[in-house]
């Protein structure tokens, strides 16, 4: 096979915009689409607008030896919904700005912009414009995207009462666990820094922790969960793990003024994921909650309140939802794991 | 005097979030400000939202020798306040993602801080949240800004016809002439390429081109005049210049399908800025047409409509509204130079 590698800087500017654009789906709301000064979007009546950036830089967010370009387009659109599901929103239009080093090469530009749409298009989101400029540096996917949420629906991270449940989605610790098995299958598969061998990478990992690699390279954003906590009203409180589920209940309780208890056996860790962190002899809860990268969103409840929960267990299909403590007056953070109890692991912070 | 060199990965991200919150103003539109995982906004009713986001990239779109981290602050807000007012929108909010290099300064950030904040109370524009994050390689900001627009004062590229007159706003060249003045300067002072002097090299300008450099450093949006040329439906047209008159000219022609002829006489450019393009051998409408970083508006008007960019004129006050040429059937782009005609340069494009 004869691989493509013309690069960005060959192609121009306007060219790689127009190989984006003509990936695009129109969509009903857009007034004024890519290719003018701004786009022009018509808000949902009687729904307030709902607005969120977030960056993935190379070197810092991913790896290019070992995440494909097509799951960087797919993630830097998702941590972006998934902000826009802890808020309770409708994802609705998306802008993708990209940096890119003069030696990105065109066929990974596409893959990236095929992530980016494939799923845009799964949640129905516009792509309505965006920029290219060149990079110096790392590779950088900057998007905003902005969704739609009915005022007496929004998600806040700042309304846990004591005696609110905790609750979390789907399940942690994979996106950790995935990275970590990434970088070792890495070194081993000897991809050098700026080279992508993700393929090889992906091949050279054990099966039973691939699972957990797909995870990390695709998350998928719990739009529909968010909506559904929203529209029920069943959520007191609300945030998305982007650096983990430690930092993630920090933050709640810090915006609420409250402390939690969170039961370690409770948490909802996969048995690969599980198996994985006991084999790098780390206690699986701590490292669930000290890991990032598992776009999960946490919420509290109130238990008067457990109904709403049992309803939006069933609009979200095969999607868990589990309870994993309560929160407390504070200002303790909690651990409990078997008869003891600890302080909370801290969460993860940049330049820290 | 003490400088204060703390840099950023000393502080981490928690506190130089806190650092930009303190200078932000609240605005009433904003229900949810920064801090949650989103923004929420509400949109102005009847009207649409407009959308836009562009970068600025250290090394590519400007240079930390002569660019002090409050201009960059300004300019990152003002290229894109410019592109929602060539549309015909009011702004009403914004976001600022930040990518770090870790040695950059605490004391930069805040002056980088003030400088968009400073531009958006000026304006009015909300700040309703950002990211910030680490880089590996050059400062990055990337803005995204949110207008409002009635459904029928949108201002799009694709509207003239031949016969129109076209028009643009204060004057062209001063981006140009003051970016070559600054690096000029900047090599004269000695400055090295990461380190910052931008007061050196401010002071080592010669007297008469220190306006346009100002220009090339904070460029004026123009938000009153693209929000009066909207509701006094005047324009058939519009765009803002941040890639050249020449590029602008271009676009509009391309977008609608028709030629252009413009007098190189007619183009308003300062006399400093003439005598330093003279200075440098060059032709200074030539010069103007090709420069970049102008940020004026250029917009085209039906003859019988005259009467409503004089309208447009009394209500922007001091700024200046000049004809420069007409709409032809096209698809020439044509200058006139006294008796002569020649084909209009090219604008830029990054990866060119």
């Amino acid at each position: 096979m004869r691989i493509d590698r013309t690069t960005v800087a060959e192609v121009g500017e306007h060219a790689l915009i127009a190989r984006i654009r003509a990936r695009l789906t129109p969509r009903p709301w857009v007034v004024v689409g890519p290719g003018d000064d701004a786009a022009v979007v018509a808000p949902v009546r009687g729904s307030l607008d709902v607005l969120t950036t977030d960056a993935l830089v190379e070197g810092v967010h991913f790896d290019r030896r070992f995440c494909p370009p097509e799951a960087i387009g797919h993630k830097a659109l998702a941590v972006n919904l998934s902000d826009l599901a802890a808020m309770g929103a409708a994802p609705r239009a998306a802008l993708l700005s990209l940096v890119l080093p003069d030696d990105f090469a065109v066929a990974d530009l596409d893959a990236l912009a095929d992530g980016f749409v494939a799923l845009a298009d799964r949640y129905q989101v516009a792509v309505v414009g965006g920029n290219i400029t060149r990079s110096p540096g790392p590779l950088v996917v900057d998007v905003t995207a902005v969704g739609a949420v009915g005022s007496r629906r929004i998600l806040r991270r700042s309304g846990a009462r004591p005696g609110d449940e905790v609750f979390v989605t789907g399940s942690v610790g994979a996106g950790a666990a995935g990275l970590q098995a990434l970088r070792a299958a890495a070194v081993e598969a000897g991809s050098q820094p700026g080279g992508s061998n993700a393929a090889g990478v992906m091949h050279a990992l054990p099966a039973s922790i691939r699972a957990a690699a797909e995870r990390y390279l695709r998350p998928e954003p719990r739009v529909r969960a968010g909506l559904m906590l929203g529209r029920n009203r069943a959520a007191t409180a609300c945030m998305d793990l982007s650096d983990g589920l430690a930092d993630g209940l920090r933050q709640i309780a810090a915006e609420s003024g409250v402390g939690m208890a969170i039961e370690g056996t409770a948490l909802p860790i996969d048995g690969d994921v599980v198996r994985w962190f006991e084999q790098q002899c780390a206690d699986p809860p701590i490292a669930a909650l000290a890991g990032g990268d598992d776009y999960e969103l946490v919420f509290t409840c109130r238990p008067a309140h457990r109904g709403r929960v049992r309803a939006v267990r069933t609009l979200v299909g095969s999607l868990p939802i589990t309870k994993i403590g309560v929160v407390t007056k504070g200002p303790g953070m909690v651990l409990r794991i078997g008869a003891g109890e600890r302080e909370l692991p801290p969460g993860f912070e940049h330049f820290r």
